[in-house]
């Protein structure tokens, strides 16, 4: 299936039916969104992967009470970094240099500008920064969980700060920006299963300038 | 090729060779982006394509000189909207409707429901949020960019101020968030293609909470 097909057949499932998703395709649609590019491949978010079932209806009790989450197989929530950091920016090349085997000289000059440039916005600003990352990661995630077939739900109706509590993520220096429930579409329960999709006919979508 | 390979053999191409890509793969690039969800289904941005040499000489400019966007067969500017207003919310519902037969009525609480809460934002929360949409649809561009061996530079680094002066986004009421050049690796003149690619260890990555 081309990606273009896998997209026409995605939608944002409404109603799923507790079926479990295979580990392995769980698995690949991590990979997914680790392998997705971010600003200087610093990779400011993480996944919080998400299979207890009394955890689920609580975070759905934040979530408006959206069933997909008490439903879904398993729940990924996208959770940014709630700052730029000397420590994080230093952490990112350190690693980097060493998997390509270089002196940290080689990004010294490059490192120091990022530094300055991150730490002299406010944890806000690089926040937002770091959040627009994890929505790259979003959609590929969302990409490759329709090539294997498997329905996923993007939601961003949720109330972070509570979700954030839930997950203790303020001591691991996250903040949740989406949520991403897997598995399998009740074919029955789901008003929006047979709704034609809509999207912005592709002349209003693209401008040309040739 | 699955995703996942696509992803392993993407980078962030730092020299392009002045090839021309395909229309018919630009233009599943641009679907792909078209087809990815969006809040509400809004697509708060659209895809501008650049192929104009003189313009694509003055964007660099404004972009640090990088050579990818000179060098790029299609330079892809995705811009989402300055705000979200209730002109700009009653047509996408206008629309849906219209393409799904369905009144007016159907989804007149939910689209008055949107409205009060866009509207009671600022315009910069609104284009924030439209943006983040807008990294959907380049994560998903990026994808599909990588599946059909279509090289491509996610950027971030460049004035959006001047870009936007530059294409007239003003009076279309967008801003500019990326750049996406599409084109082929230049592999001698370019630093970064036989680097190896470093991602976050996938233990790092992922949060279980079982």
């Amino acid at each position: 299936m081309s990606l273009i097909e896998a997209l026409n057949w995605r939608y944002a499932t409404k109603k799923m039916n507790g079926q479990k998703v295979p580990q392995e395709k769980v698995d690949q649609i991590l990979e997914a969104a680790r392998l997705a590019p971010t600003s200087s491949g610093l990779q400011p978010f993480k996944i919080i992967v998400v299979t207890n079932p009394e955890l689920k209806e609580k975070i759905s009790a934040v979530a408006y009470g959206q069933t997909q989450i008490v439903d879904s197989s398993h729940l990924l929530v996208f959770a940014a970094w709630d700052n730029y950091t000397v420590e994080n920016i230093k952490a990112a090349f350190i690693h980097a240099n060493a998997q390509r085997n270089l002196p940290a000289e080689t990004t010294k000059d490059y490192e120091e500008r990022l530094i300055g440039m991150y730490t002299g916005r406010t944890p806000e600003e690089n926040f937002n920064h770091a959040a627009r990352q994890a929505y790259i990661g979003f959609g590929v995630a969302i990409a490759e969980a329709a090539l294997l077939k498997v329905d996923a739900t993007p939601m961003e109706g949720f109330d972070p700060q509570k979700l954030d509590e839930l997950l203790d993520l303020k001591s691991k220096n996250l903040r949740s920006t989406t949520l991403l429930p897997l598995g399998y579409r009740d074919h029955e329960g789901d008003w929006l299963v047979n709704l034609k999709k809509v999207r912005t006919p592709l002349e209003d979508f693209i401008i040309e300038v040739k």
